[in-house]
């Protein structure tokens, strides 16, 4: 199978009708989201029961379990709740949430109505809709996907790279997707089964890999944070953290893992001069002579909060974000990152261009990089930038 | 002029020309956004030129920005580049930046095709596509938008709050979005002239403030964060954050505006107990007797740091994120805010529900939603959860 179309229409009941005639009349599968709120603009319950000539009924039971979770969450019962247990008659109601979803049939082809939260879609989407449409797949196609998640290279060097990566396997499709500040890169494989899809896939892995491993900072649903994350405990290795323009990102990334109390202690956003001074010792003199966005200052942020905290590793950013802040000499997205560990100290001068919020995502991503390659290859502390 | 339809379709040859003719037949213009980049799978410019009946054609202006770019911030010439240049001939190139947008006319209909990078859409919709979108509303009609972005009440009591708050102006529309953590609520006026749309917009704002105004935290494209951000630097007062659950998160949220340094001079993730102990200076004895996760360690969080920032304003956070480390008494979600200022300091216990990265997010919004309602009304800290 695959997705042949999307549609996103107002809250508008022609649109949403059309929407629905052209989507049974060009799919076997169809998944319809949002507009099941308690609010007046959300009309797709009603509208379905119009396309499906279905009279709306009240179900008792999801009216219960609506009132049962405003009281355990010690909510106001409110009337437009009631809405929301008003469906179609004959529905098959979906994991009540918030919002329920329900599912109706078009002659054989199934039209599922989801709520439109994120979470609750993606929730629903893997205990029940995925599991309908591996049933409804009668051409028994079996299809493999791996997302590669680059941090570094352009999209066009990535693209010339991988210039024929996938040559002599024509059910390989290989795509391309900038989602700042990675690159990712989806190769999806169908066959006949699983056992070939998985050999095809494997072998498209292992080229990518040869030719771009080193860019590689997470795969799939994974993230670079949690890949740290997990070379972190494997390791039984910690790290602390000194921030000045990333304002916290670094520290926060690393602790949105599952199990971060295992490596993470503590970091210190030093914003100020003085913040940098009375937490980390930073000499007056250093962010005097050399100012605070320098590699002294950077070198002796990671060497301090390494020692503050007893960590193995320290590592520290300081730049300037922007808008305003920047000189001829250190313009607006000069940023250093250091890092300290037991076999010495690098650090880097990077000039970042973006807005502000750009420039400390790709500070705090660059800065995680650097805890990947340590921790999967030692010597990145000890090599020619090092000290 | 109004959205009637949005279509999404892969990068497949026969989808975009169908998509194309489809939008063509039933608009007045036509925004396509996305597969002009470098690499294989960007087919949108071919697939354009062949609807259109135009050949290719090599842009030698484009191509010379392209490379003096690249010069600019030292990155290799790649060979992929050279096919962002080729455009559908007599095409109206628009703002070039890392792929060229360009603009073609279907009899009198503009079809705009843009990269799909968000930023660059953004940039070249507001330079170019709204001017020629105004430039083509024929019908002269004036529309003016309001968003409100409310922090507290579930989405069904804003919807129930509203009901009717536009009664007796037909041509206003009342619009509700769920946007975790927050709940967003749009109107949207349309009328014959600017002053008209003006006076319904600010007679409907009015009714919308007297029924909820107490939740507002943020108007249109502005933030809970920069609400905060500009109340401190207008009133010349600082803040200093100790942070346990949410990470960092709060610091980042206060330092991700510009001009922050005003008022943000240091924040610290206390994150074990030692760092607690050390950095701020929390007895044992109180993370023995009352654990991590209480007010009294909550409030000396706040107090500490507002001390050792010698800041006007201590914020604190100290909860169980989970998803493991919770128990019967203190089960994943409980979290414990502290606020320290002048007026006394002020501690509450939260039970959030929710994954780690929701629990967190909400954590840090409901900080930030202290400073503000402190930053509008001093009494927030002398009230009687005070103390």
């Amino acid at each position: 199978m695959r997705v042949t179309a999307i549609s996103s229409v107002g809250d508008e009941k022609s649109q949403i009708l059309d929407a629905l005639a052209r989507a049974v009349r060009r799919s076997d599968f169809v998944i319809v989201s949002g507009g099941l709120g308690p609010t007046a603009d959300d009309i797709t319950t009603e509208v379905a029961a119009e396309f499906f000539a279905l009279p709306l009924v009240l179900d008792e039971v999801f009216l219960d379990t609506i009132q049962g979770s405003l009281e355990k969450w010690g909510l106001p019962w409110i009337e437009g709740y009631r809405k929301l247990a008003y469906v179609p008659q004959g529905a098959e109601l979906i994991a009540p949430t918030s919002a329920c979803g329900f599912l109706l049939h078009y002659d054989n082809v199934p039209v599922f109505f989801l709520p439109g939260v994120p979470a609750e879609v993606r929730q629903i989407a893997e205990n029940r809709v995925l599991p309908t449409l591996i049933d409804k797949n009668v051409e028994h196609i079996v299809v493999r996907q791996r997302l590669f998640k680059l941090f570094g290279p352009q999209e066009a060097q990535i693209g010339e790279s991988l210039d024929g990566v996938a040559r002599g396997e024509p059910d390989v499709t290989v795509g391309f997707y900038p989602n700042f500040p990675e690159n990712h890169v989806s190769v999806t494989v169908r066959a006949k089964t699983a056992a070939e899809a998985d050999r095809i896939l494997a072998k498209v892995e292992a080229e990518v890999e040869r030719r771009l491993g080193e860019f590689v900072v997470a795969k799939d649903a994974s993230s670079l944070e949690e890949s740290v994350g997990g070379l972190l405990i494997e390791k039984g290795l910690t790290v602390a953290v000194a921030e000045s323009c990333t304002g916290g990102l670094i520290s926060q990334l690393l602790t949105s893992i599952p199990g971060s109390s295992n490596y993470f202690d503590r970091g210190m956003v030093v914003y100020s001069n003085r913040a940098k001074m009375e937490q980390l010792g930073i000499p007056a003199r250093v962010l005097e002579e050399h100012g605070a966005v320098s590699a002294p200052t950077a070198r002796l942020m990671a060497q301090g909060v390494r020692s503050l905290a007893a960590a193995d590793i320290g590592i520290a950013s300081t730049g300037i974000a922007g808008p305003s802040g920047g000189s001829d000499e250190k313009p607006v997205g000069t940023v250093f990152i250091a890092m300290a560990g037991p076999e010495g100290v690098k650090v880097r001068k990077y000039k970042f261009s973006g807005r502000r919020d750009q420039i400390t995502v790709i500070t705090a991503h660059t800065a995680l990089s650097w805890l990947y390659k340590y921790l999967t290859d030692r010597s990145f502390l000890s090599g020619p930038e090092a000290s």
